[in-house]
């Protein structure tokens, strides 16, 4: 426990430090002590909890300890703050803090695990004095950034790969999403590119499974890509779900790529961040990173680590796609969180490239306008399962449903004006308009 | 969204099922709609969301749903019931269930990530309908078990080689936990041991760092366990943290033994629970799963995945030793929960052996006889940090401290009385009791 005089030892001046050696680390807290007693304890626990060895002259705090560059209480209605008591707060009085810590990056050096560790690890999640605690933004200075290989593909490279230009990709999700037979897959998956999409993937449930295995789905997709390019002029992706303990990762690749599939897919938490960045060195391929498994830390206001944290591990990692929790009720997620998220995959970052967001979570050709109104541009990739795979007159009609509203959205034509003459579009709203 | 009559599906009598084909998944969930259809959305979203193609006479449930076998509603006050809203929910009526769901494993395989993301996956987390959701425990048949490796050494294996019997494991985790160089780390570890730790070990901060290289660390505090072994005539055991991107971990694990370790650690939630199993199929010597991480998913009673499972998760994936959040306030972990966790760790489980608990957070000396008493019995590591490295009179004392605390306990003597002719503990209680 550190006392009051303990506190100066953990505060800097951004300007007394050398900001290239040092991530920066923003957290939400409630408190219901001193807020720089707490903030300082923050620091502690997340670096040099005991700072000298008894007898010694000496202070490790100086090169090893974090430090609060920031510090502000915010007040009730101010952004990120909820009035409701949420993560076990004991005291209705608690103070809600904001800070900005500097944390010297040798401590971890450029391996996401003990970044993670000491980001959100025991430090800061067991600090004596704060009762709850979001880690919600990230900042790493050039040179760190230099380190992190980012993704190899990235958003141009997908563009350029599928001559996706002035719009947003199209993504359908195979559905059902488990149980079909390997054939029965590539059958749904041709008969959506051949309507329209640009890519069709695995459900991230799925993966190198006994009733539909990696390899055979692969290969019966992999032919039915190639015969959808040729039918429809245009390139496709086959994005495979390869999810599988570490050691499977890299020959699940090899497997999937030898087969016939040009993406593949991992859910990032679950697979483990470090598992993605070990992937991305070796993939021959685009990838994407679901985010299946991050609400476990990121869905409440006041606790865990924000997705936007997430987010910006991933692209870190060299997600070349990034499946993000998306607008809508079901998702959960304000709207300002997912466009923090999409921003996230596409600001520039020094060397890191920029990613495709893929903001997602029960869409269909109906929630198209408004999901392209709240992002603002085309640089995202539009996904629905049941929208395409659902549809009564199948997978093309499903796929041509997206790609008519797209058309209307261009035109500036409400959809059921457009879906007027437009058969798919029409039995979409009729179907899911509900 | 599911209607009232797609309810039966998902329902099924335990009799009724071959349980070898499923895991039990139980949570705890929040609701304002009937229970069983909440309950049966969230089986659908968690294996088959869409069960059938249109147009096909095909149900994929029988094979692939996941199916409610227990259901029951929650009064307030009840285990698991806490009257404060946390999570969100928005409806202060809304109700709490406690399910058991059978879920089909041939969805996943014996593969961790895939497990996961079926049980803690967008399904159960973006469920709708349930407002907040909590994973609480997980049981898995004989079958499936013996697709898992489990720990290597185990706790049997330790007891063995450390030859401690019939008393807990002394474990220090030696302070300052960073920025030490090695030969200084070393210093001090061969200071615990010879004071009568078994394990002397790495702070979960610790890696293969610049200012402290993996190799050097290993060779200077293996050849320092050497000599305490030979002082002491004990075995004695130097633990180093091997936390990095997963594709150093077997390199590193090489590193860390070649120089004189003989275990390592890895921080699970972050290095990821499937590279800490894949680390088991290669290691040499006993692993340790550090539990930093595991709270922002499991701290708060409502949301997220308990700890409980986190635990099994570990000792499926090989750990030998699992740390754990201990009991006192600091840990913010009721005593039930930690008791349930050390439990997990020990409860025969087929094929899978015993890991050693390493329940952990501020203990010291003094806190040895309450730890001892709520634990029950002896199966388990004693860990403290600052109460061994911060003791006044150096690491030996510091070790002794708890040594002599063991004694007094054994012979059902308050440690007060015994600490007046021991030295070390007489100067613990005085610096660390107040």
């Amino acid at each position: 426990m550190l006392s009051l005089e303990d506190i100066p030892g953990f505060f800097a001046e951004k300007s007394q430090l050398n900001l290239e050696d040092y991530v920066l680390l923003k957290y939400l807290f409630e408190t219901d002590q001193d807020p720089r007693l707490a903030a300082a304890s923050l620091c502690s626990e997340q670096s040099t909890a005991q700072w000298k060895r008894p007898g010694r002259e000496e202070d490790l705090r100086g090169r090893f300890g974090a430090k609060v560059v920031e510090l502000n209480e915010l007040k009730e209605g101010q952004s990120g703050v909820r009035s409701q008591e949420s993560g076990g707060g004991k005291n209705p009085n608690h103070r809600k803090i904001q800070v900005t810590i500097a944390h010297p990056h040798h401590n971890f050096g450029s391996r996401l695990p003990n970044l993670l560790s000491a980001a959100a690890g025991e430090g800061p999640f067991y600090c004596p004095g704060i009762e709850t605690i979001k880690w919600i933004d990230l900042e790493l200075p050039s040179t760190f950034l230099r380190s992190f290989e980012g993704p190899q593909f990235g958003l141009k490279g997908l563009r350029k790969n599928l001559k996706v230009h002035d719009r947003p990709f199209f993504i359908g999700v195979v559905k059902p999403n488990i149980g079909l037979k390997p054939g029965e897959f590539a059958e749904l998956a041709y008969l959506s590119w051949v309507g329209g999409l640009d890519i069709a993937k695995d459900d991230e449930m799925l993966g190198d499974m006994e009733w539909s295995p990696l390899t055979t789905r692969a290969q019966v997709a992999g032919q039915a890509r190639l015969k959808a390019e040729r039918e429809s002029g245009h390139p496709k992706m086959y994005l495979a779900s390869i999810t599988d303990e570490v050691d499977r990762l890299i020959p699940l690749h090899d497997q999937a790529v030898e087969g016939g599939a040009n993406a593949v897919m991992v859910n990032g938490v679950f697979t483990g961040f470090s598992a993605l960045r070990h992937l991305r060195k070796k993939a021959r391929v685009p990838l994407m990173s679901h985010f299946t498994g991050t609400a476990i830390f990121s869905r409440l206001p006041d606790f865990g680590i924000s997705s936007l944290v997430a987010t910006k591990i991933q692209r870190l990692a060299g997600a070349d796609m990034i499946g993000l929790a998306g607008f809508g009720e079901r998702m959960k997620c304000p709207d300002e969180e997912v466009a923090a998220n999409i921003q996230a995959c596409l600001d520039p970052w020094g060397p890191i490239a920029a990613a495709l967001p893929i903001p997602g979570g029960s869409d269909w050709a109906g929630t198209l306008p408004k999901v392209f109104q709240k992002v603002g541009h085309t640089d995202f990739g539009f996904i629905s399962g049941r929208g395409i795979f659902g549809h009564p007159a199948g997978p093309t009609a499903g796929a041509m449903s997206l790609v008519e509203a797209w058309e209307a959205v261009k035109r500036g034509v409400p959809l059921d004006s457009y879906a007027k003459d437009h058969e798919a579009l029409k039995v979409a709203l009729e179907t899911f308009g509900g």
